[in-house]
C-alpha cells in the first residue's frame, strides 16, 4: 500500500466528464489499497475567463484582490471532483490552499509555499478518505488567499508529496512522458523511462515544456519521485529521479530545442571591467529576459559580447544596445531575429569527454554553421540559424541513437 | 459620519459594467463621509452555472461539497468589486465568510449564523478602507466552507450591520422600495417611506419577494433599520423599523397575494382528537408545504378540513389525502387548484375593529365569494377563485385609500 500524490491539470479537468473520467482513474488506484491525495488545476479556459473579468474591471489588476478570484477557478474542481469521486463510491474530501492549509509569504500572484500542514489530510486518509486539494493557491501569516503564480499546481503536488513523504507524485498531463526529443520534429523520438532531475530541469526550461520547472526544483531538493503521465493513456510515463537510481546512464538523454531567439552582438567593445554589466543592465532594465551570454577573449584591448534574448524583444534590445554602444565607443552592432537553439543534455556527459566534439562534428558535416557555443556540466548549447533547426536535431538524434534505449536500463517501470 | 452596511444582489453586480457603477454608488457614500460595509451576491446566473455543473456531476450534488463549489460565485465577485472600488480611488479590502470569520454551524446548504469575529473589519475601516464581504457563506467550527441557502446574502448584511452595531443595512435591489401591494397590478400602488417589522414579515411570506425573510427576522431581533432600495434609481426607498418609531400608523399598511395556490378540503372527518395530524402528517410526509389551514367546528360528530398548498403540489397532495381520508373513514374529499390568497397587513388593525368586516363587504359588493378565511394579529387572508385576484386587489387597494400617504407620516426621509 503506498502513499500516491496525483495531479491533473487543466486539459485534464477541463469538463464534467473529464472529471468523472478523473474520478474512475483516482477510484482504480484506491481500488489497488493506495492512499491518494488529489490536486488539481481549475478547468481550462477558467483562469482566463478570470484574468478578462478582473482586467476589464481594472486593467493593471494584480496584488491580493486578483488572488481572491483566480483561486475560485481551483475551489470548482476541487468540489466537482470530490462530487464525483462519492459518485463513483469513494468517500472524498476537498480542501482549498487555506484549508489544508498551505502557508506561503505574501508575494501575491507568485507566492511561495513555506510549510503544509498534513494533519487534516492524515486523519482523512486514516478513515478511508480521498484528499483533494486545490493547486495553485495558499495562504498567507493573515489569512489572506494567495496564489503560486502560472503552473503553481505541479509545485503544490510535489509539496505536498514532500510533506507527506509519498511514495510517488504522479503529474498527468496531456503528453504521456518526456521524450529524447519533440516528437513532431523527430518522428522516433523515444519516451524515457527516467531522467535525472538535474537533466529534467535543462529539458524544461530549454523548451520541452511539461513540467513547471519551480516543482522539479522543490522534487530534486525533498528528493521526491516524480512521475509524468498522459491522463488520457495509460502507460507508465517517465520517473524523474535521483541520478543514483538510473543504473545506467546514457550519455545523452534528450534533445531539446527552441525558436523564436535573436542573438545580439557588440563588436570592438572596450576590454575593462564593468563592460558586461552596462550591456546586459541596459538590457534588463527594459524587463528583457537575456538568456545565453557569451563573451570571447579580446587581442587588440577590445573585445566581442553577444547574447540571446526572446524574438519579441529582439527590436527593443537593439536600441537599448545602440545607447549602450555610442557610451562604450563600441566599433559595431549587428543582430540576427532568426536563430534557434539546441541542446544536448545528459548527465552522462560529465565522465564522458568528446561529447562536444562529436556534436559539432555532426553539425559541420551538415553543413551548418554554428553561431554561438555555451556549455555548463550536463550540457552543450549551440546557437545556429533558424532554418537548420530541424535537420540538426535530427542527425543529432540519429548520431547519438536516442531512439534505441540505453543498454542494461529496464524499461519495465511498475505504474 | 455612520457606519452602513449595504448589500448589492446579483442583478445588481451582473456585470462588470454594474460592478463599476456599484463601485462608483460606494464611493459616493464614503465621499460623504460614511464607513462602508458592502456585503455582495454572485453575479447573476453564476450560481445557476455551478449548480448546473455540480448536478452534471452529480444529480443529487449536495452537503458540503456543494457548498465548497457555491461559494466560489461571492468570492469572484468581491474581488472584482475589490479591484473597482480601487480604480476609483477607495482603498478596499474584500473577504470570504471563512476570512471575516462569519461562523456557522455545520448545516450546509442551509447554515445558521453563529457568530461574527468584527475584529479584521474594524481595524480596515479604522485605515479608511471599504470592507467588501462575500454575502450567503461562512465557515463552520472545523473550518469547513458552509452556504446560507438562497437569498442568504440579505442575511449575511443584517447579520454584519447587528455585528457593527451599524446606522442602517441598506438592501440594494431591482425594486425601488416596498409598495402597497403589487404595481403590475394596481397602477396608483404607493412606495412605503416606513413599514414595521411585522408587517414586512407578513408582506414577505405573502409573496411580495423583496427581502429574504431570515433577514427581516434577524433586523428585527436585534433591531437594525433596514432599508430597500434600487441599485438603478436614486430615491430613499423604504425604511424597514420598529413599530414605535413610525409616528402615526395607518390602518393598513399594504396588500400581498399569491396566486399559485391549490386549496383541499376533507369533509365529514371523524372529530377527534390526532385527526388535523393525520391528515396534514400525510402531506408534509411528502415534503409539502402547507401554508393556510382551516378547521371548522363540527356538528354532527364530523369536522371539514381545509387547507392549501402550492400549485405544483396539488396533485401528490390530493392522492395522499385519498389514502388518509379513507383510513379516517372519512366523507368526502374535494379540491381546487386554481384559488389565490390576498391579505390585508397592517399593525394598525390591533386597535382597529371592523378592518375584517371592511374588507367582506368591499369583496361582497364586487360579488366575490370568499372560500377561506385566516386572521392573525396584523393580518387578514381570504382565499378565492383566482379569476377574481386582480378585481379584489384594486377593490381593497381603493377602499383603503391605500394610494394616499397616511396623515401625519413625513415623506421626507433622509437618505
Amino acid at each position: 500500500m503506498a502513499l500516491i500524490v496525483q495531479k491533473y491539470g487543466g486539459t485534464s479537468v477541463g469538463s464534467p466528464e473529464r472529471i468523472k473520467k478523473v474520478a474512475r482513474k483516482v477510484k482504480s488506484f484506491r481500488e489497488q489499497g493506495d492512499d491518494v491525495v488529489v490536486v488539481v488545476s481549475a478547468m481550462s479556459g477558467e483562469t482566463n475567463r478570470l484574468l478578462d473579468l478582473a482586467r476589464f474591471i481594472h486593467p493593471q489588476a494584480r496584488g491580493r484582490e486578483l488572488d481572491v478570484i483566480l483561486a475560485t477557478g481551483e475551489q470548482v474542481t476541487i468540489g466537482l471532483l470530490a462530487l464525483a469521486l462519492e459518485k463513483v463510491g469513494c468517500p472524498a474530501r476537498s480542501y482549498t490552499g487555506a484549508q489544508v492549509p498551505i502557508q506561503t509569504d505574501s508575494a501575491f500572484n507568485k507566492a511561495r509555499i513555506l510549510s503544509i500542514g498534513e494533519e487534516r489530510i492524515r486523519q482523512d486518509l486514516s478513515k478511508g478518505r480521498i484528499v483533494v486539494v486545490a493547486g495553485f493557491q495558499g495562504v498567507d501569516g493573515q489569512g489572506n488567499i494567495t496564489t503560486l503564480g502560472r503552473g503553481g499546481s505541479d509545485t503544490t503536488a510535489v509539496a505536498l508529496a514532500a510533506a507527506l513523504k509519498a511514495d510517488e507524485c504522479q503529474i498527468y498531463t496531456d503528453v504521456d512522458g518526456v521524450y529524447t526529443t519533440d516528437p513532431r520534429v523527430v518522428n522516433d523520438a523515444r519516451r524515457l523511462d527516467r531522467i535525472s532531475f538535474e537533466e529534467m530541469l535543462e529539458m524544461a526550461s530549454l523548451g520541452s515544456k511539461v513540467l513547471q520547472i519551480r516543482s522539479v526544483e522543490f522534487a530534486g531538493k525533498y528528493n521526491v519521485p516524480l512521475r509524468v503521465l498522459s491522463s488520457f493513456e495509460e502507460g507508465p510515463g517517465t520517473l524523474i529521479t535521483v541520478e543514483d537510481e538510473i543504473m545506467e546512464q546514457a550519455l545523452i538523454s534528450g534533445i531539446a530545442f527552441s525558436r523564436d531567439e535573436a542573438q545580439l552582438t557588440m563588436t570592438g567593445v572596450p576590454d575593462h571591467p564593468g563592460v558586461a554589466y552596462k550591456i546586459i543592465g541596459a538590457v534588463s532594465d527594459l524587463n528583457i529576459e537575456v538568456d545565453m551570454i557569451v563573451q570571447n577573449v579580446g587581442s587588440d584591448g577590445t573585445t566581442d559580447f553577444s547574447f540571446t534574448v526572446h524574438r519579441n524583444d529582439y527590436q527593443s534590445a537593439l536600441e537599448a544596445l545602440q545607447h549602450a554602444a555610442a557610451e562604450l565607443g563600441a566599433r559595431e552592432i549587428y543582430g540576427n531575429p532568426r536563430i534557434a537553439k539546441i541542446s544536448l543534455v545528459g548527465v552522462g556527459m560529465r565522465s564522458h569527454a568528446g561529447i562536444a566534439s562529436k556534436m559539432f562534428e555532426i553539425l559541420g558535416s551538415e553543413g551548418i554553421n554554428i553561431l554561438m557555443i555555451s556549455t555548463s556540466e550536463i550540457k552543450i548549447s549551440v546557437i545556429l540559424d533558424e532554418k537548420y533547426l530541424e535537420l540538426a536535431v535530427r542527425a543529432l538524434h540519429e548520431a547519438f541513437e536516442l531512439a534505441k534505449p540505453p543498454a542494461g536500463v529496464t524499461n519495465s517501470v511498475a505504474c
